[in-house]
């Protein structure tokens, strides 16, 4: 389900002490690298042998990022932005949160975090872990007693999740055989629990409960290397590219991207990944850029695994919260994770010693013709005449790929001319399986709580869940959710030879209860209104949220702990008030949390969201029944969302777009020809 | 909601010659230029003066078609095809259908059709109804009284439906107004009645109830050559295109396209538009090609608006049934409808005197390039190593656009080299608007069934149902359709920690009645799997159905007429027996037809669909609330559905596909630049 980045091999240290002071960077920039390096020093200084288990921005909160907008459009100078920076750090065994002003350089805030839950685990303590059974001596024994070879055996780190009992600070590790194969994920150790104490960094717990045959490493391989190509024109495809002979149409200014008549803000955190903020549309008619989004991100990534038997029935993962789904960002690679005319952006982040360390292509950006139709119609009604009018779909996509542990997320924003904002995610990788004395299904007698992938080789029933933090702004803060309900009305009167029709009704949800929803349970259009504006006409100006894949909430009882947890999936909907302490869905302290800080408990409240700054919190969700094409990786499989205006223009906001002039490809040469 | 090709603009006459001889076709290839012309010679001569309503290929029984194909196989010589056309015709006021055999240039079949519901309205049939009014003197009096101007006046044919009472063969007519602009579906005549009735050909009624402003021309336009060019950077995108240095790299041969891993025939008609047959994948594996699919086509487009006012109640659209969605096929833009590495397809079909006309460029295929990604996994986890696999995706897509007057409807096909089959549907073009006396929302009183669009312009509520005819035939023709259904374990024995998990229930639908579905109603994977073979692991090999837009099944009730004529809506699944004659989900003689020949009459029966020969009738629907965005015309709106492989491979048929060479774009020039 996830493995730490426990190379540096792509991830020099580096020091910037050329970079722009911190005066000049825009209040929703990420750290850069001298701002990391400062508060590592800081931190260090008063808190000497610190583990920094996150570094990031202290966000400010929203009006005061808005006022310091206005007062930067206002003046020819810019202001300087507030700059603060969260730290969460181990010391002396005790989880302190700290907050460091990076102008005054300075610590305001420093507590004790004493509630439920541990910090996200540094990929550096995890990198030690895994390494430790390789010296333990019981494990040196189950190993040889499996006849296995000790130096091809690979461990990985899972955390213990939460089952009714406080836990130390640990993790199990989950054992892989190598030989013959890169592909470890498909060739597990079962029967084996190793516990590391991550405070003492040993071995705390160990079983060697039962032994289980060791999938082969036979059809595992996945590298281009090592294939031996295929022999039949059916895998072969003509050389393809996409080309825009005066270079990409956008501008990157910082971190604001500029593109047709589209504006944000792209930030990177180690936690969330990629974040979306400020993104503005250049309204023509108006002739000024009205806000959209304030921000979206992932903010929590739930992975339970089907299997209540004792070495799986923990693997309930949070990947942002337990590992850090930015901290799992892996570099691009030009030409395949991207197309050619990609632009990368590197990221960065602290590693454990609160040093900062590079993401080489965390981040690409391109434009995006696929051979799409933006829009169009052929008018032959009128005689004498005939009009056809075309516009091709191009779009700005932002990609980052998370790769947690054995699964990789393909994350997409995507921006289209006409207004709408839409939220893809791939999955990809390698399925987390389990290994079984199973060669056949017909041997299968008792529940296998999967698919047999190969021989001795079950792919366990999970699910994916990707809670979508999504503040809307439009047109400002005050907005509403509102439910289109479409219900059906019986002609009862003779008036018409039709008996039935159906009509919009419009239910606004005055507070959080009123908007959860299981998104496709009743026929409804789900739109977030600024109650405040209309259109000319006096429609409610909006946008409204369109599933681009089969809803999916969670299928576990309400009492199970690691639904508490991961409470969110309750409804594939919520909407809160903005307060900006809420941004981890399933809670800050999400590694052996028990629940009592997620969008459930804050949600109890029941608080008012009619006419507030409201955030909808959207799950993208996938029920994961694993079938053999999935193995030995994983062919893509999508999802997603659309944020598309409704009534938030006054007519079609594309409709004198230009056409983008044509080029004549077969001017292109290659060298490979 | 649709409007004929009034004009011969882009229908040249074709007489084909030169066609090779009808011996050496397809048994599915659309019928030819030439054997159009010898259905019409040989049933003018039977029949003369009839007027054609469909000339189409009468399909061998799929029993026939399989052994052609393995007598072809097996044989160096090709096996004559059996060559049937199917032809309905209006003669002395009968409905007949009579088969021609195009071997022995016979007519083998020959009964006039006495049940409900007339056939498809014929292109010039249409546009000779559309002229009447302007030449009728009570409607020259209705435009001279409002003021207009009469040869600015155009009117549309609309089919009158079925509300309990029996009809002549009549359409009726809804004006507009063009003045000023080209864009005359935005300027309704509202309030005039006019009844055509088609056998005669005159007049048959005509009301001029109530005068309703005719909405402004001001802000309708659509032309790119009308349009005040975009002064701001906002709307300019970079040039953008694909290339493929050594061109396409699909082959068409005839009418089967063979792409990387796919076969497969690709067919069109008058009707139905675009058909793909006999897709077959190939195995690398197996080393063998495999059945997947062996007929797909849209079979109904059921568009019913929900205004049951007297000018509107009636319009509730059979778009494939009452006007032809092939029919409806214009010539697609090269390089705006699809990129410059398409290659494009003519059509061609029987006018209303059965002669061929030609639609040029009616279909396009393409490789698609998206900046995908097939597959990919980056693995750190193993000391010393970085491992990072990537396989770009690139796809085929067959792709037509049907105008249905005022609506564009993008249809395409792709073909994944991972074996996925994604159908979409791109919703553009121009929404049927009302009227009104309206021009702002707070003076509407009463229900307006729509939402305000501009001044005096209503855009009414209204769906779209699209339904898929998919007959898969998984390895063989005997399939069955099972529900996967995930269902919610307790545990209630203490032997784990955890209370709760998911697991899979399979339950195989044994007749039609249990196949029914309202998707997303249960948590469930909707599978066809072949039950007499297994993946050497033995599990079901099957296709899965993936929705990759909300499900929309109708919101009218059952007792409604538009309902009980477009009772497909019901569920968006029905699964039926295999069964040659039913190719129309509501019914051949859509035209006021009255539901006695639907899929929810054929599946009263109820039959056995266990291990049988299945059809899935798949409904991809919009319930479309318009906004002002899709005023004057419609960013497009986008559905469909995968269908995708399930335990159909023993493992990633991708796994060993080559990377395609890479392209070096910055060596392309541009005449332009």
């Amino acid at each position: 389900m996830f493995l730490y980045m426990s190379t540096p091999l792509f991830i020099s240290l580096t020091f910037f002490t050329l970079v722009s002071a911190t005066i000049h960077l825009h209040p929703l920039d990420p750290l850069n690298a001298m701002e990391l390096t400062r508060v590592q020093t800081i931190v260090e200084r008063s808190h000497p042998g610190s583990a920094f288990h996150y570094i990031g921005l202290a966000e400010p909160d929203k009006s005061s990022i808005l006022s310091w907008l206005a007062t930067s459009l206002n003046q020819s100078s810019t202001t300087p932005s507030p700059r603060q920076a969260m730290t969460i750090i181990r010391h002396h065994n005790q989880t302190h949160e700290i907050i460091v002003d990076l102008l005054t350089t300075t610590i305001i805030y420093n507590r004790v975090y004493t509630g439920f839950g541990y910090p996200s685990l540094s990929g550096e303590e995890v990198t030690m872990a895994m390494k430790l059974p390789l010296t333990y001596p019981p494990f040196v024994i189950s190993v040889r007693k499996r006849g296995l070879k000790l130096d091809q055996v690979v461990c990985q780190p899972y955390p213990i999740g939460w089952f009714g009992v406080q836990g130390k600070r640990e993790v199990k590790l989950a054992c892989y055989y190598l030989e013959g194969t890169v592909n470890m994920h498909a060739r597990p150790l079962e029967g084996i629990s190793v516990v590391v104490d991550l405070e003492e960094m040993k071995i705390s717990k160990y079983f060697d409960r039962v032994r289980v045959a060791v999938p082969k490493a036979e059809g595992t391989e996945y590298r281009l290397s090592q294939m031996r190509p295929s022999t039949v024109r059916a895998t072969m495809v003509n050389r393809i590219t996409v080309v825009q002979p005066d270079g990409p149409g956008f501008k990157i200014d910082g971190h604001i991207i500029r593109w047709a008549n589209w504006n944000f803000h792209l930030g990177f955190d180690v936690r969330a990944g990629v974040i979306i903020s400020l993104a503005s549309i250049f309204d023509v008619q108006k002739q000024e850029f009205r806000r959209v989004l304030y921000k979206a991100y992932v903010s929590e990534l739930f992975v339970p695994y089907m299997d209540p038997t004792e070495e799986w029935y923990y693997k309930t993962f949070f990947d942002a919260g337990e590992f850090g789904f930015g901290l799992c960002t892996l570099p691009l690679e030009p030409l395949r994770d991207c197309p050619a005319n990609a632009v990368f952006i590197d990221a960065f982040y602290a590693g454990q010693d609160g040093k900062p360390l590079q993401i080489p292509n965390a981040l690409c950006v391109f434009e995006r013709y696929a051979g799409d139709v933006m829009w169009r119609h052929t008018e032959i009604g009128i005689p004498g005449e005939f009009i056809r009018e075309v516009r091709p779909e191009v779009t700005l996509v932002v990609r980052m790929v998370s790769t947690v542990g054995n699964y990789d997320y393909i994350i997409d924003w995507e921006f289209k001319q006409s207004g709408s904002i839409v939220a893809k995610v791939g999955l990809s990788g390698i399925l987390e399986v389990k290994g079984t004395a199973y060669t056949h299904t017909d041997k299968i007698k008792e529940e296998a709580f999967g698919t047999l992938l190969a021989e001795n080789t079950l792919g366990i029933y999970h699910d994916h869940f990707l809670s979508y933090h999504i503040d809307l702004d439009i047109d400002g803060e005050a907005n509403s959710f509102v439910k289109n309900k479409l219900v059906t009305k019986r002609v009862k009167d003779n008036s018409s030879l039709r008996k039935s029709y159906w009509t919009v009704e419009k239910v606004t949800a005055r507070t959080e209860s009123e908007a959860n929803i299981k998104v496709g349970a009743e026929a409804a259009e789900l739109v977030v209104v600024n109650p405040n504006k209309k259109t000319k006409l006096g429609n409610p100006i909006g946008y409204r949220l369109i599933p681009r894949s089969s809803p999916a909430s969670s299928l576990l009882s309400d009492d199970d702990y690691p639904q508490i947890r991961g409470a969110f999936t309750k409804y594939d909907l919520w909407v809160t008030p903005y307060n900006n302490s809420e941004k981890w869905v399933a809670g800050l302290y999400a590694d052996q949390s028990r629940g009592d800080d997620t969008i459930a408990t804050w949600s109890e409240r029941d608080r008012e969201i009619e006419n507030k700054d409201i955030v909808l919190w959207y799950t993208v969700g996938f029920h994961h029944v694993p079938s053999q094409e999935d193995f030995p990786v994983m062919p893509t499989l999508s999802g997603g969302f659309e944020l598309r205006p409704t009534n938030f223009f006054e007519a079609n906001p594309v409709l004198n777009s230009r056409v983008p002039m044509p080029v004549n490809w077969p001017n292109c040469t290659s060298p490979h020809k």
